[in-house]
């Protein structure tokens, strides 16, 4: 363990919390020439940290305050705890030791709301708070991942240097960049992860109708997705989730996938960003659609009995592997659609101004939902920075003009023979919706105000009106 | 104005707010011969009430103390203010003129939380508060709801003789019974508004493939919903719809619903009902799709650039009405097994002990939702009150099994042709993944391992687990 408290080898940055994230961060941080330190309660978890980083001299501490004392002031705290009120204990026990001035950035999945919560209250004592978003799983952490930094931005200067070093490269450019005011950072992240929860969703989808809409063997599902990884579907997801199909069980030898119960869990972040989209009154169906699945998926012994009771369902449907590949490509791209589209609504709503080309640029590289589309994403809000939706750039709607025949044969196919695909349905009802200029949505209007006298408003002159519908009957 | 004070003519109950719906129900007793009367800060309101009551010699208050003391001990309240803040400005109000033993109904569309909170608070003072939902809109309330009051039992028992002269009847059933403890009452009207956003969206739905597929004017869609409501599909929404399309515009001798916007409002109790099913990780799709669409609907100049980006679509599929009836009915059945999971779901999570059988049977008369299917679905949870999903009646996958061809081809001739069909593709995707004995989630937790060391269960022995998927790359 260091000594502390000797002024010419003060640490210029702290990680408290040194799980499989936060040590692999620090790691990441150490190979970059930072002078960093960490903190864990757990002794086992600093012996970790010290054994992996061995070749940097890398020690921790188990003491908060000698750890807080070894740290250059205005001193640089990273969290990265559990999510909940163990985030609150952990300030509660840091504030005294703390001085004004001083940051703490908390990198863990927090919910946008306690971050906000957390801003104000530390804002009272002089102390700078962050939330800062990470993606890229243990391996992104440790290598170089997608970090989304928001809150006071005098206080993300100081660590610039590091962030930038750390994180991945696309070309030159570093994953990270200041998110915005507040709360942002933590909001994107959730927003990033919505869009990972329907990704996630639609490959699975996309597993369910090649395995039993094609009758395809898992090699032939493996090259399916290596082949089409090395197109336009190219993502971090798709390749691993290639890989998984080679994957054998060491005890049973069979494919490992097929002995993983078919029961999704979920942490909660896909939920908070359906639930935001609610109150925000933003439609993103198919992240809704996403999370629902998962929920579903976990009534096992209601689908089993539901199966026997209807009848197990021949899913055979006929269509070609490329319209699959056009169906997929498609509702990948209204998935992300709905993603930003929530971004946008955000940034209103909350004063954010985010910079949504800068958004998709940091996701390009590191990320859970890194793909080769996200190039186009960020090349339509590079050329038009206010474009409100996706859809209306001429670029994507090229593409999406092109896959939609393919889409709408796969995607009926599906529904005419059983295969239970409800996020893929979902990105082309969407879009359908979206596309329409005269829903039928007036009928709701008439509907609400002939039983609850809700009113209604008219095309043809401004104003609020009720008709007495019931004069009729 | 009635004076107060004199002990043989007090009264029984007393309403707080003489809006529609509160003059409605309180004549409605009036009409029943209970001795009530109501209070609101506005005159006019009262002059309103006395107007419309003259009959009853029904008379109201201005001042709060005044009709405080009209009433009889214990006093019974019933609040039918705005939802929100106001409800705890009016308790605020009246706590100091109440005692001990009194009992306060908040009648209005408040969140059960709400609830929760004013339960605990009042208790301490010694006051019975209670939740009651009331469906049947301003018609309703005059002449017979549909009502749902959870809470303090002993409290009910004071009013439940008003309560069942007052509500719906159907047959000698009144339309109102205990629900359970806490805040069961609003929790179960919130989820009925979250089955009547389901249902109105999917009507509406049937109004754009009846208009924009089949090319029916208005006419002949007002005679096929007038037909279709003689049948099995009769509800009150049905009914009224069929109505509305024969509504002219005094001004513009169009039919009305043609002058109406497409964009649809919405009071937040959909919204609400989406938000706790994602908490409680229950699966409502449809009633999500339907809060969905409201938002989406609002979108209406973005719809408008977007259908010119693309090109308006030729919607015309090749199906027959029956197949259409067909679909609708499989679709709502849906829509109603959905809500009443959600129903199953919280009871267990929040213990409210909630009596399936007795929510659909009062369901059956007087509230927006009432609908010849819910014969159907007393019927089933009479017969089996433990049933955890409607889809495992066997009558009821009799009729799924029945409509299921014309359910198919309606909604994938939808999707094939455009229209934008979101809540009717999500009734079937929802019907396909629950009757799934091994969905495609597997792959979700492999992925989840792979990036996240996540870990998986398996199928073949009990315990968690965690691959090195990356031995591979």
């Amino acid at each position: 363990m260091k000594m502390a408290n000797n002024d010419s080898e003060q640490y210029k940055l702290g990680m408290i919390g040194l799980g499989t994230m936060g040590r692999n961060l620090l790691l990441n941080m150490a190979d970059k020439g930072f002078s960093v330190t960490g903190y864990d309660k757990d002794r086992k978890m600093i012996s970790k940290l010290e054994e992996e980083g061995k070749t940097h001299n890398l020690e921790g501490f188990d003491n908060i305050e000698d750890f807080i004392n070894s740290l250059k002031t205005p001193r640089t705290l990273i969290l990265l705890v559990p999510a909940g009120p163990i985030v609150d204990s952990v300030i509660a026990e840091l504030k005294p030791l703390l001085s004004k001035g001083d940051i703490i950035i908390d990198s863990g999945n927090s919910h946008f709301t306690d971050t906000n919560r957390r801003v104000d209250e530390l804002e009272k004592d002089g102390l700078h708070f962050f939330g800062m978003g990470i993606s890229g799983g243990e391996e992104g952490a440790r290598f170089g991942p997608s970090m989304m930094p928001g809150g006071d931005k005098e206080a993300y200067n100081v660590v610039k240097d590091v962030f930038e070093a750390v994180a991945a490269k696309v070309g030159n450019d570093p994953c990270v960049t200041y998110i915005g005011p507040g709360a942002s950072g933590h909001f994107v992240k959730m927003v990033h992860n919505g869009i990972e929860y329907a990704i996630m969703e639609l490959i699975a989808e996309v597993y369910g109708i090649l395995k039993n809409g094609l009758g395809y063997s898992n090699q032939q599902i493996y090259d399916t997705f290596k082949k089409w990884n090395e197109g336009r579907l190219q993502s971090f997801l798709l390749e691993i989730t290639a890989e998984i199909f080679l994957f054998k069980d060491t005890e049973t030898q069979n494919d490992l996938l097929d002995q993983i119960k078919d029961e999704a869990k979920s942490k909660g972040t896909g939920k908070w960003t359906s639930e935001v989209s609610m109150e925000l009154q933003l439609p993103i169906p198919t992240i809704n659609e996403a999370v629902s699945n998962r929920d579903l998926s976990k009534f096992k012994k209601l689908r089993v009995s539901l199966e026997e009771a209807f009848g197990k369902k021949d899913n055979k449907i006929d269509v070609t592997v490329d319209d699959l590949e056009n169906a997929f490509y498609f509702s990948m791209i209204s998935a992300y659609a709905q993603g930003m589209h929530l971004l946008v609504q955000a940034s209103k709503e909350y004063q954010y101004d985010l910079k949504l080309q800068e958004i998709a640029k940091i996701w390009r590289g590191g990320c859970i939902i890194r793909a080769k589309f996200l190039e186009d994403i960020y090349q339509s809000y590079e050329k038009n920075n206010s474009l409100e939706h996706l859809f209306g750039d001429s670029g994507i709607q090229d593409i999406i003009k092109s896959t939609l025949g393919g889409t709408r044969k796969t995607i009926s196919a599906c529904l005419n023979s059983g295969l239970g695909i409800p996020a893929f349905a979902s990105t082309l009802t969407y879009f359908d919706t979206i596309t329409t200029a005269r829903m039928p949505s007036n009928l709701i209007q008439a509907q609400r105000d002939f039983f609850g006298a809700h009113t209604f408003e008219r095309i043809d002159k401004d104003g609020v009106f009720h008709a007495d519908w019931n004069k009729l009957s």
